[in-house]
């Protein structure tokens, strides 16, 4: 690491330090400067876009890729909605979360802080920068930034804006190469928490090569279980909305179990209406035996399937034999994300809610329904599967930390330890 | 890894499991059946704990390790008063963080659930065992206990008890030898979260060996910064306690910043206060011209010395300019565990919980109160300076986890992306 990298990192979180002290006021101002600043500006930002979508369309990249990197008047729109809406969200920081009198005129109070300095790594699309930005803005973080190459001149453009509207936002270091990520990487006690989004690959990169805390998912292996008591009709729609809506996000389902006495009903239907979107089940014997064999689009399971994350209109379907295996299947495969149970058996709804050890349970309702908007989150930076601090879709409140602070009037624990006073602990009103 | 070794993992997580679904009167049952037995038992704890501290003396280890390896009638008493202490504090299992109206008929929560399985790794005192174990039974979490080596025979003789008495506690490992550590540490997926306790060097060498989430703190650098308006009393008062009440605690004072307006003052009051306990004092230039050089217990400091965990009788003392001097010395020097101000300006003192990135950050008491059983958690398994999860004494709170509970009744994400629907987002009352 040169002093020179450390010099710069350790001015950030200077500078960071300057932004969680203000007001929330403040940051909301400076949130909606930097909306309108993006509709004045939208022109440049769509001629950069222009040139990074050429490129990639030169570079034959995907279209599926080329489509995420598209920042066109409806994507932005929407963005700046988001930084609009972000800025009208409440303030995450100084909340009391705890406020206890520990003996008179000795007062503990739990209250909320940024965490400092993050660092995010995020893929092609340019409009997660922007609201990478506002809920860190928000939340009063400094923030290390790292886009996908493909959208460098659409981030590059972006943060122009945001450097000339925000007084050069000194908070934010926008960094351009791998080399530059592994010097983050290397950052420990100047960078407090990284979140990377991409590919497994890459998560698990991050994860192996740094000591700073990393949060976020590699696997988004999630399953639907479909009970015996469950509402067939109901279990189809679900299953197929957590497939074919958006098949590529983490949150889609993978692997579809069918408890033995559902599977006549359900299978035969469910079948039907993936056919119709043209998804290849990878089905077991069980299932197979109700599908029929020579069913296009239907190819016989093997163990591997059921680890797979296809990320396409592909998903592996089991018949178990009672809930109970359903929920061990869950616990030796999944890769604790979202799982969800279609029941009409409140016991085992509450069994499944209880058992599950996933990030995000759900009942009779879609996997896709895992993500920080849709949860009234008001946007995220990321979905976490560890299970410390912050777990599933994070939001502004995974961007806090808090402190224990304690006011006193001069008590001394040798008054305490020696017996001469009590301890009274009382829990306050917040 | 072994295979076998695997194999007893999960199954000690399916145990944990089944731990976590008991009701919360159960578990107390439990701790209280444990208090009970630990009492009636407590001649063959004595015994064994005998063996222990001759074999300690024999091996002539230090007075201060024989102290802490002593479990005597008194310590044992306590400890079992901390177990049915934890049993009378309520639940922190399936508590509701959140409870948000999605849409109609579409109910999502944030509840608490068990982390899974700890790993534990703590010091010479037995006594820590029985906290532990109470704490994580409480909150229905698995157990990994590696004791120090000079207790063995006491916490063989605990873990008896504690098998003979709850049914086997088939959640409860205990290991003994270090290659079992570092077995644990290469658990990944099966251990949850290691929680370290010892010497800076060895939870130094447990953050680098383990991609396993490690809580906890390797230094206690804390100071006590007296402003310039401190009450010159109580300043004294409070750092005498903080430094002497017991010097090798983490949270005991390290270096002592004091105003230049108050030094005159507050360095001859405190400077003689500390002779009567015989601490050395590492003094500045400026200190020491107060002090006068030929003063006994006093030597001048170095840089170094501001960098140091003394863990004993002795302190760095070293007089700034500025309040904002006292700040950015705590910034680039604590370990971020807990720092005090003494003053008498309410604007100082607001700044100084703002500005200083601590765990614990105090005002007018003593460092030695930052401690799981002071703050009323109850007990702690340790005091965590990271800044993810827990953050300061970690009580029943920091071994819980949340998970997001949606109940549906059949809803796609389809209707909402499509506009068919429109999110409620509103709060439900908890």
């Amino acid at each position: 690491m040169s002093d020179a990298a450390k010099t710069e990192y350790r001015e950030l979180r200077g500078q960071a330090a300057r932004l969680a002290v203000m007001s929330d006021s403040e940051r909301n101002a400076m949130l909606c400067r930097l909306a309108d600043a993006l509709e004045a500006d939208r022109e440049t930002v769509f001629a950069a876009n222009r040139e990074d979508v050429l490129a990639a369309e030169e570079a034959s990249l995907s279209d599926a890729l080329v489509h995420r990197l598209v920042l066109d008047e409806r994507k932005l729109a929407s963005a700046v909605e988001g930084v609009r809406s972000v800025a009208r969200l409440s303030c995450p920081l100084g909340l009391v979360r705890e406020r206890r009198l520990l003996d008179e005129g000795l007062v503990l109070e739990r209250v909320t802080y940024p965490i400092g300095v993050i660092g995010m790594i995020f893929e092609a699309r340019p409009d997660a920068l922007i609201q990478i930005v506002s809920l860190c803005l928000k939340s009063g973080n400094g923030i290390i930034l790292k886009g996908g190459k493909e959208a460098s001149r659409t981030n590059s453009a972006l943060v122009s804006i945001i450097r000339k509207t925000l007084d050069g936002a000194p908070w934010l270091k926008l960094l351009s190469s791998h080399s530059d990520v592994d010097e983050m990487l290397g950052m420990e006690g100047d960078v407090d928490l990284i979140i990377p989004r991409g590919s497994n690959a890459f998560v698990r990169y991050v994860m192996q090569h740094t000591n700073i805390p990393v949060m976020g998912h590699a696997d988004g292996i999630c399953s639907v279980y479909v009970d015996e008591s469950a509402d067939i009709d109901l279990a189809v729609r679900v299953a197929v909305d957590s497939k074919v809506q958006y098949p590529a996000a983490c949150n889609a389902v993978e692997t579809v179990l069918v408890h033995q006495a559902a599977a006549p009903f359900f299978i035969p239907a469910f079948t039907k209406a993936l056919a119709a979107h043209g998804v290849i089940i990878h089905a077991d014997e069980k299932a197979l035996s109700i599908i029929g064999k020579d069913s296009p689009d239907v190819v016989r399971a093997v163990e591997e399937d059921f680890h797979t994350e296809y990320l396409g209109l592909e998903l592996a379907l089991k018949v178990v034999c009672s809930f109970d295996k359903a929920v061990a299947h869950i616990a030796s495969h999944s890769s604790h994300h979202t799982d969800a149970i279609i029941t009409s058996s409140e016991e085992h709804k509450k069994r499944f809610f209880d058992e599950v050890d996933s990030a995000d349970v759900f009942c009779n309702c879609s996997t896709r329904f895992a993500d920080g908007f849709r949860f009234g989150l008001g946007a995220e930076v990321g979905i976490s599967t560890s299970k410390l601090h912050a777990r599933g879709p994070v939001g502004l409140d995974g961007l806090t930390t808090t402190k224990w602070l304690l006011s006193g009037s001069g008590q001394i624990v040798d008054d305490y330890s020696s017996g001469r006073r009590k301890f009274i602990h009382k829990d306050l009103e917040i």
